[in-house]
């Protein structure tokens, strides 16, 4: 029934909004002569959603970010040393390990095996790729695409070129915003795995239990058998 | 004969190079106070190598670099005001015009009527797709891959996801190390058409004149007529 089964990956696949937070803590740190936490907090947050239709997401953009920040938090102040221990952050981020969600191998090992699998994931394309590499899962994927947004047209565009119809189609993911909402407009599947830390741009309402083509699932170890559920219903 | 012709983007298609010139002279000017222009230049480009493994390539990752660059240069006393206006100079380019090369619109219209065209380019997704847009030569194009680095890999990757043997495959581009030797490497056409501004870590040596499946041409507008010539000398 499924003929493509995809994948959101960070915080899906593997830790990602937790490097974040470690980082914005030792901004806070780094700032604390100038601003108070949630002040960093806040103001950081204003500065990349002002940023977004110019960088994008990921690291890069979000380093980028930090020093707009911090240079205006600081009436100007910062020296070249704060800004350089905001660029090593950045550096620590992109070289950090791949810390792999619990339970993520075996389900996805299981589904490879039954279905062709896809990444879909937003960020930028050399961290991305890198991160696949070094999390062990690659081989599980056989397409991988990294993408600038997840709207509508988005998912529109991927089926296309794939040639899937949505029925035929489930996405996976943490994010009801990105991996649920626009999936469920195209009349696809969309199964929500809630991560316990979600970056607060992803933020959206649930849709309501019983939406058509709508699953949560506590963890990704559940995948296996709600897909064998499914298939077995169409039948 | 060929099923895929394929462009690189920036400086074939579009002016790329030049943009990054302009900037690097802004931050001559911007660090004059600290250091002469000569030195700011290479040490930039020292950083973009030392860098270039954390960040790849494009906007954000050369503006990181510049950022680190004028901290190093001004022994630390770069101050915030100078520090935003480097971030000024990155969304200055992110939201600069797009100017396409003479004479590549006719050829692109041409070939996308006889041929599927595909855009194969490095750089920041986002800033890519964003100039593919604003450009107009969009909807000549099925296929649309930014990629992180353009190694033999690459394309071997490609042209297996496409199911294209090498002798269909042709590459059009303005970098013998990106867009025509590793596509040599892989058996398949390669057609250089140099662009006057190349940057440094793209320079390498040319092949040899009469390199199989190589062809050097002044301007993107004599590609049909090559093209042609190729396909007739096959049949």
């Amino acid at each position: 029934m499924f003929e493509l089964i995809a994948f959101d990956a960070d915080d899906t696949l593997w830790q990602n909004e937790s490097l974040y937070v470690a980082t914005l803590d030792r901004l806070k740190e780094l700032l604390s002569p100038y601003s108070d936490a949630n002040t960093v907090e806040a103001r950081l947050f204003e500065t990349e959603m002002r940023n977004l239709e110019y960088y994008g997401y990921g690291i890069k953009s979000f380093t980028l970010s930090m020093i707009e920040t911090a240079v205006e938090l600081s009436n100007h102040k910062l020296d070249g040393a704060e800004i350089l221990s905001i660029v090593a952050f950045a550096k620590d981020m992109l070289t950090a390990d791949v810390q792999l969600l619990d339970g993520v191998e075996e389900p996805i090992r299981t589904l490879a095996r039954s279905h062709p699998l896809m990444i879909v994931t937003k960020g930028d394309l050399r961290d991305q790729q890198s991160k696949l590499a070094r999390s062990g899962l690659g081989g599980n994927f056989r397409h991988v695409e990294i993408v600038s947004e997840k709207l509508v047209d988005t998912y529109e565009r991927l089926l296309g070129k794939y040639k899937i119809e949505p029925p035929r189609f489930l996405m996976v993911g943490n994010s009801l915003k990105s991996d649920v909402l626009p999936v469920l407009a195209l009349g696809a599947y969309a199964v929500y795995v809630p991560h316990h830390m979600t970056w607060a741009h992803e933020i959206v309402e649930k849709p309501p239990t019983g939406h058509r083509g709508f699953y949560e699932l506590e963890e990704l170890a559940q995948l296996p058998a709600l897909v064998a559920e499914l298939e077995s219903n169409e039948h």
